[in-house]
């Protein structure tokens, strides 16, 4: 029987998972793969921590490193997390020396994938990371083995758990950003410092790799990232009544030869899928010829979610062969351009919180007219202190810097309370 | 380059689609799995019909057999269709002559594929068929890698388009079954004879297939199998009414540790995500442990999409390894043991068309009593025809075997007017 010698680098919540895992399941995995993986070599930041996990003194190794040089690891599993330091280096060294490596981090891979895999293939060993995109859902393996035939035009979705657990929370519960923000990590959710979460940039990364798969492009940083932090429950509540739902969705997409990639809050109609995926759910809808549509949704995080993503590259590499860490080899992967989204037309909702006096509208809608924007729906809602009205606003189709000319011009005004929102509507 | 020689056998919709596409998109292929798809050989029934196929004259094979002798040919994609015939007989001595198999063929796969895997393992050649089940939703694939590390305790979904499009059309548009299905034949949706899809023999091979992939098992015969021919509108109005959709589903699960494996009309929650799958599209759902519960959703027929799942079969040959065809090879799976639904418990709805006169109700909740069925709710409408009434009636959960002796002591009541109906809820 052959076999594979792993170490794993990293023992949090999804390393100590994986552990156990991998000793629970070895006969199965085994039988399936034809292939027994054995974990020679454990690797943790804090040696001493209490674990329940049944380790070897000799399966410790003195320094993280040591594993990408000992002549019986085959694989390691980086599980240290960062762009940047001890991982970096890990999987740099590791692939150098001809090790397999299989990661979850999406913003060493969104950062360094390019010249990482160039390494792996030069080498001939594997890099995969189908945990570092949705957890559980294994979109990667889709899009490079299940939906192999097609050319995708677009792939959209709900990439972030956390934003959209808080989003669907404020949604039904009725319950400010800060409530259910502090919920989300009594329960898990978020961690304690959400911030990437939060600012999109989990979002941004794990889009990168996924357009750069779907378009067999290099990774690109040409992308459009906001986040869900300046979301208030009005916006939730205005959006309803318009019949949307707000979510955070990241988008790739090809739009008349032009590739976009974005990440922002999104007002979606109610009755549409997307809108309907509540709670740490994570969902990805890719369009796609000859297939057209399909989707794909499951959970999205967690040490569970991560080990199931985790195994499935693990087995990958038991079975054997080699492949192209992005589908493509890194010499026949493009250097495509990808399109700032100024110039990509956008509906979109404003709000306005503005002292309740005469010429204000006027000089509000003069600002939509001057900047080539035309207005589908204006409600104005006078709020509890009577002297302020809420003016909500949604347009038709525009482009996208005359909406943020507009949003510009008008948060300069006098008669502007508050700062102004601007949102984007998917139609 | 290596490269791998393809003899195509049917060249019906799907097989000329399958023609082209290969033709068209050879060098991504190639680049994609480091390996040239060269087609070979083809071979069609009726080989003078007029095809917009560009083919050589030495492409043509004189008899669909000889591809599994010639030695340029790798690999057959059988496209004729049929468990038995000149399909069985291709695949069969393929497999015996050491070439590879993709096939789409559900019928074949569902009958003979533990004895065709067994001679495909033993001659070390690939048996793949992505194909043969939800057209372009790459359920096989997701099963044995994507989410190779779970263990499946249920998978459900809808599983043929033709009979979710009737379903929900005449949901949708007000029409009787045979209207609908008028214009399914017109508009391709349905085949000319489309027995299999209306009497759920469809479902039945394809939930075969996925419950042996999900519980490690041999194929297995015990299924309840019951088509949608016997839905009326009225039973779908009333579905409606009591908050439900009617859906074609198929299940296969582990329920205390007993396997069952089931096709029939169900009632299910309009608000759940199954009720919301309209048309031609296919939709599956697996629960698994540790991932929870994953979806994957697409279209389920046609050329397009059936050549979408077969290039994902034959891009997994050209990238080269063997793989058992049911994830685990034939020594490791397991005969186990089926469960006919007898004893499963159900909720349902049943409706009676009976005479409006006294001591009928009576009678009725006396069957139900009698047979240990308690009803939760139960309505009585007066028909048009005013001597006779509907009387629906909604159980709590009971064993089959009682809700169908219900059905069969009430169908010998000389008040019944028409043959009565039975649909299992899911809850």
């Amino acid at each position: 029987m052959r076999k594979l010698n792993i170490a794993i680098v990293g023992l949090g919540n999804i390393g100590s998972y994986l552990f156990n895992y991998l000793k629970e399941n070895k006969k199965i995995l085994t039988e399936k793969n034809n292939c027994l993986p054995v974990v020679k070599y454990v690797s943790a930041k804090n040696k001493s921590k209490k674990r329940s996990l049944r380790i070897n003194k000799n399966q410790w190794l003195k320094n993280y490193l040591e594993a990408t040089k000992l002549n019986d690891v085959d694989l390691i599993i980086e599980l240290i997390g960062g762009a940047e330091g001890p991982a970096k280096k890990l999987v740099f060294n590791a692939l150098r020396n001809k090790k397999h490596v299989v990661t979850a981090n999406k913003a060493l891979i969104a950062r360094y994938g390019d010249e990482l895999s160039k390494i792996a293939e030069k080498n001939k060993v594997n890099l995969e990371f189908e945990a570092s995109v949705c957890g559980g859902v294994p979109i990667i393996r889709l899009l490079k083995e299940g939906l192999i035939a097609n050319k995708i035009s677009k792939i959209y979705g709900i990439f972030n758990g956390t934003s959209n657990y808080i989003l669907s929370s404020m949604d039904k519960e009725n319950k400010s950003f800060n409530e259910v923000l502090f919920n989300a990590k009594k329960l898990g959710y978020a961690e304690s410092n959400p911030s990437a979460d939060l600012n999109g940039d989990d979002v941004s990364s794990k889009l990168k790799i996924l357009s750069s798969l779907c378009f067999n492009s290099l990774l690109n940083d040409k992308i459009y990232v906001e986040g869900i932090k300046r979301i208030e429950k009005t916006d939730i509540d205005n959006a309803n009544k318009l019949g949307f739902k707000i979510k955070l969705l990241g988008y790739a997409e090809k739009l008349n030869n032009k590739i976009y990639q974005r990440v922002h809050p999104t007002l979606i109609k109610k009755d549409s899928y997307v809108a309907g995926i509540d709670g740490v759910l994570n969902a990805v809808i890719v369009d796609g010829k000859p297939i057209g549509q399909s989707t794909i949704q499951g959970e999205g995080a967690g040490p569970a979610a991560t080990t199931s993503a985790l195994i499935s590259d693990i087995s990958s590499i038991l079975r054997g062969n080699i492949k192209f860490p992005f589908s493509l080899s890194s010499m026949k992967r493009k250097k495509l351009k990808f399109e700032n989204i100024n110039e990509r037309f956008f509906s979109a909702y404003f709000r306005f919180e503005v002292l309740d006096k005469p010429g204000v509208l006027s000089s509000i809608t003069n600002v939509f007219s001057k900047n080539k924007t035309s207005i589908k729906r204006l409600i104005q809602n006078p709020n509890k202190n009577k002297k302020i009205s809420s003016v909500i606003i949604i347009t038709h189709d525009s482009k996208d810097k005359y909406l943020n000319k507009i949003l510009k011009e008008i948060s300069k005004k006098n008669y502007l309370k508050r700062k102004p929102k601007l949102i984007r509507i998917d139609d």
